[in-house]
Formats: C-alpha cells, structure tokens, sequence
C-alpha cells in the first residue's frame, strides 16, 4: 500500500492554489492542494497501527508553527512543476528529518523544498510562459498549522486521507 | 463554508467503488468514495471548533461496529444514482441521529439509507443498463468501521478533509 504524509493549507490558500491547478496540475483530481511532508512510500498494509503510532510521536515533538507563503518557483529544468513557495521554519524541517529516519528512515532524492504544487507535466513553452505570468502576481499569505495527515494511495491515483495528527499533541 | 461528514470505507472497498465511479460518477475527482453520515451544511468557518468538539462527543457515544455491503441499489426515478448498499445497523443509525440533532439540528430531506455513490446524473437508459449489469454481480463484503471524517469543501467541488474522529473515544 502506498501511503503518504501532507499538510492541508486553510481553505483560502487551497482555494487559490486550485485556481491554478485546474488548468496545470495533472494531479488535480487526484488530492486537495497540500504540502508534502513525506513522498509517497510503500508499506504493507497491517504496518499501518505502527505507522499511526510513530507519527503521534512525531506530532508531539513538533508545536503548531506559521506557515508563510512568498511567491511562485519552479524545479525546472530537473522537473517542469511550479509551486508556491512555503517559507522553512524549524518546524517544518524538524517534521521533514522526523519523517525520514528511525521508524521512519528514507533517502531522500532532493533536499526539502517545501512547497505546493500548483503545476507539473508541463512543457517547457508553457512552463516559461505560466511561470512568467505567475511571478507578477504576489503570494504573501500566512496561517497557522496545527495538523497534518496520513493519507493513502487508491488504485488508478487519488488518496485518501486514514487520520489527523495535531502538533504538540499525543 | 460548505462541511460534510463521512466514513471512509477501507482501500479494498474504495478502488472497487471507484472502478465504477470513474465511469459513472461525476463527483468522481472531487472526494473518495464515502458514505455520508451528514450531507453538506452550512456554517460559519469561526464554527469549526464547536463542530469539532461536538463531533468528539458524538464519536465517543458510539462504538466501532461491521460494515457490510450487499448489493447495488438505485434511487431512480427520484433521483437517478447507483450505488453500494450497506446495511443499517444501530452504530449507523445512532451517527446518523446524532449528527442531525441537538448542536447537529438538520431537516433531513430523505430517510437515511446509508450506501456508498457510485454512479449518479445518468440517463434513464444508461442508469437501467448499468443497474441490470451490476445487480448480477456479487458485493457482498464486511470490514470494521472505527472512524469518521469531518470535510470541508473547497471552491468548484473538491472536498478536504479537516480532522479525524475515532468511534468509542473521546
């Protein structure tokens, strides 16, 4: 089974982000606008009372944090996605190290650049085009996160979300 | 803003609803296959944290219990959806009461008959074909139920989920 750990914006930052994922996102119907804590990883479907239990501790570790959005950027030319750009705060990077050593423990291929996905598959044209238009526009948001969640993979794409971690909480 | 309250039923059952729901079901990309416990509702987005804690206290009142499909049903001529029948039992029944009374207080505009969608807006003759299809076929299938889901919808359809509620704690 596939599962996969994210953070849920307000509903006025999904709302914006999927105004823009409507037309380039593939992924659009697949999940709600979020900010990847852990990629997708494979586990066997009864390690799932021990991942829940890992990921309470990894919710007490960590205090609700303000999550700030800035502007548009782009992994391209390595990945043809553009995301808004999620400031680093020590809280998120401590979720990001917890989510990937000890229980845990997974190599990661990119450094952590948190970020929601706002296009991706797109052509290099419509790449340069979408992102030149985009950095115009300002992104200054921020909201407090007090939560994330466990989701897991359907068959042909979507997720589905198995349960809410609260920050600070047990 | 626009909550909603589901039970999520497991992966095996979802990719076999979504098997069909991606041909018959226009809601397909904007929430996973669920039963509805509590239709979209109205409230104030500064109401979450009174919706939460009285969800708490629903959840804690009712214990986890079977959830069991049987056959493919239709609401036709009222309404022209397929879906999974699940049969009622008291923990479904009591949710079901409990989220429309008291802080819940809804007028429910059908009896509750809980069932998971699994095709809906077809045409008379495209709902009678798919229905004579699927009633041949065996959905007999049980899984235990100990959670519930509190979503809200975002702008254009899609649904989020906002928190997590465990049957039988508080």
């Amino acid at each position: 089974m596939k599962f996969g750990i994210v953070i849920f914006p307000s509903k006025h930052l999904q709302d914006r982000a999927n105004n823009l994922r409507k037309r380039y996102d593939t992924h659009y119907a697949m999940i709600p606008p979020h900010v990847t804590l852990k990629a997708a990883f494979e586990a066997p479907e009864e390690d799932i009372k021990g991942i829940v239990e890992n990921l309470h501790n990894v919710a007490f570790q960590v205090q609700p944090f303000t999550l700030k959005t800035t502007k548009v950027g782009s992994f391209a030319p390595v990945n043809n996605v553009i995301y808004l750009k999620i400031e680093k705060t020590p809280e998120l990077e401590t979720l990001n190290d917890l989510l990937h050593s000890g229980y845990f423990e997974q190599e990661r291929e990119y450094a952590f650049v948190p970020h929601i996905t706002i296009g991706q598959q797109l052509s290099d044209d419509e790449l340069a085009d979408v992102l030149g238009r985009l950095k115009m526009i300002d992104f200054q948001y921020e909201q407090t996160i007090d939560r994330f969640h466990l989701l897991y993979q359907l068959e042909d794409g979507p997720w589905t979300v198995y349960e809410t971690f609260h920050l600070g909480k047990e």
